[in-house]
């Protein structure tokens, strides 16, 4: 495959079609995957994600964003920042140099404001509606709503693997609660000569087994992207069962060096892909008696 | 072997001490690797962990903590918090609930406050001195010193595996910068069933290959705690001279779950280690014509 996309999510379908476009015009997979996220970073009607973001506990939209290179493993990462329009742009723009790659709170917002990125108050009068209503229930949240996390992997024509992801995180988070989207090797992994993935579900889990190094890995031992991803998923699922009793929802993507794409997910999974071969398309996963069931997402709403 | 522990650097020497006498008496490997870490984070005279540590760019010293236990995969993970005593502490106090294990900056500082943890300015007078003398020639600083993280993983007599690590980061590192020590699958990593590992060197270079996450991976299949250790930072550093064409200094200490140990670098490496049949003992990793060699530690400087 000369060039394919793939991204988390059925909020990802425009962002899929634009970074489709990039790569169909010989861009890279670093605007690709990055111009993909930022679409729907700036959409106010997707909930988990950027503009219109779930707020945390205080009612404030804290982000998290990731960004790798699969040619040099270089990263770069921002956690917890607040006021500022996109959190992929930022982390993508903190791969430079060999140190202060993943910044936090403060300390990120320091860093945009001195490099220029454009602010934005992410905070919607939808959102603050919800969380005004919800707030009087913290007490009894007990699942989590919201935690989907925009994630594109990338494969240009030059044979680049990207990785890009961005989040409001856990609604009603606590204050400064980091999850997997701007951690390397949990919530995004790439590497050009095996394959890349990203995850979305629910972070602290997904952290318990460094899901996206995990598929990136079962790649380099010569599984493919499909078999790798539900690997990585599988297996972490079924420990985390035998010790807790159960497992939180999470889901990955997977591409492998050649541009076939893999999922893996213990819940229903809308995704997106696209490559030179075939038209943006939205898919959906489901877990169905232990087995992963790929099928075109029919339920237009 | 019934207990073991291993921790690193010539600093963990009092605190390997402590953690096996811990588990002699029968204590649990999450008490002995924190009452470990612990000790160094309050010796001043150790400068890249808690009280005494190095500043950040502003002259100010943020801390990072990390714990995780084998048994649960439970993780609890503070970045970026400063003011307080003991960040491996309150880092293990966060390895409650499903949510909000991994916190930065403000919000694990009000975590902290809220939490009763002590408090504790750990700017010491001669860390402020060797700040004021170099912030000078901060344009300069080209390599990092000082980048030591304390990492202790235990073995106790119920077979459970913990791992726990302390870091000031970075010498004149950004605000906010995210080292791998706090960092799940990257700076600590512990699994009951197979072994656990944990990394100190260059935060930024470990992450390109959640170097712990790695060595574990690699007893899970079948390697020694000694040749996973050495595979995963060999692997990586291979990597990263083919990608970059230099790979920054990076160790990783790793143990099975017979507490056999293993230890990987590609600099002059320092540890401690004491088991049920071994008395704590200081030892050192060395990397010669690409082969990693270890000896007694000689040098009592």
């Amino acid at each position: 495959m000369k060039w394919a996309v793939i991204a988390t999510w059925k909020m990802a379908l425009d962002g899929t079609e634009k970074a489709a476009e990039i790569l169909r015009m010989g861009g890279t997979a670093a605007d690709a995957a990055c111009e993909g996220v930022g679409m729907v970073e700036d959409e106010p009607s997707f909930h988990s994600v950027g503009y219109g973001g779930r707020p945390d506990k205080n009612g404030r939209v804290k982000l998290d964003g990731g960004f790798m290179d699969g040619d040099t493993l270089h990263f770069g990462a921002v956690a917890s920042i607040e006021g500022f329009r996109s959190p992929v742009r930022i982390a993508r723009s903190l791969i430079k140099g060999d140190a202060n790659n993943f910044l936090c709170a403060q300390g990120a917002e320091e860093y945009a404001e001195r490099n220029g990125f454009e602010k934005r108050d992410n905070l919607t009068e939808e959102a603050r509606e919800i969380y005004e209503q919800e707030k009087e229930r913290i007490q009894k949240l007990s699942a989590y709503d919201g935690h989907d996390t925009v994630c594109f992997l990338a494969l240009d024509e030059n044979g680049t693997l990207c990785a890009a992801t961005s989040t409001s995180g856990l609604f009603m988070k606590e204050n400064g609660r980091i999850g997997d989207t701007p951690v390397p090797g949990n919530g995004f992994y790439a590497d050009s000569a095996v394959g890349c993935a990203a995850a979305t579900g629910m972070g602290e889990e997904i952290m318990k087994g460094a899901l996206s190094y995990a598929a990136v890995m079962y790649m380099s031992m010569g599984y493919s992207a499909m078999k790798a991803a539900q690997k990585a998923v599988d297996d972490l699922e079924k420990k985390l069962i035998e010790r807790n009793g159960y497992a939180n929802p999470m889901s990955l993507i997977a591409m492998d060096r050649n541009g076939a794409w893999g999922v893996g997910t213990n819940v229903d999974f809308p995704f997106c892909i696209a490559d030179e071969l075939h038209e943006t398309e939205l898919m959906i996963a489901k877990k169905h008696d232990g087995m992963t069931i790929i099928e075109a997402y029919e339920n237009g709403d």
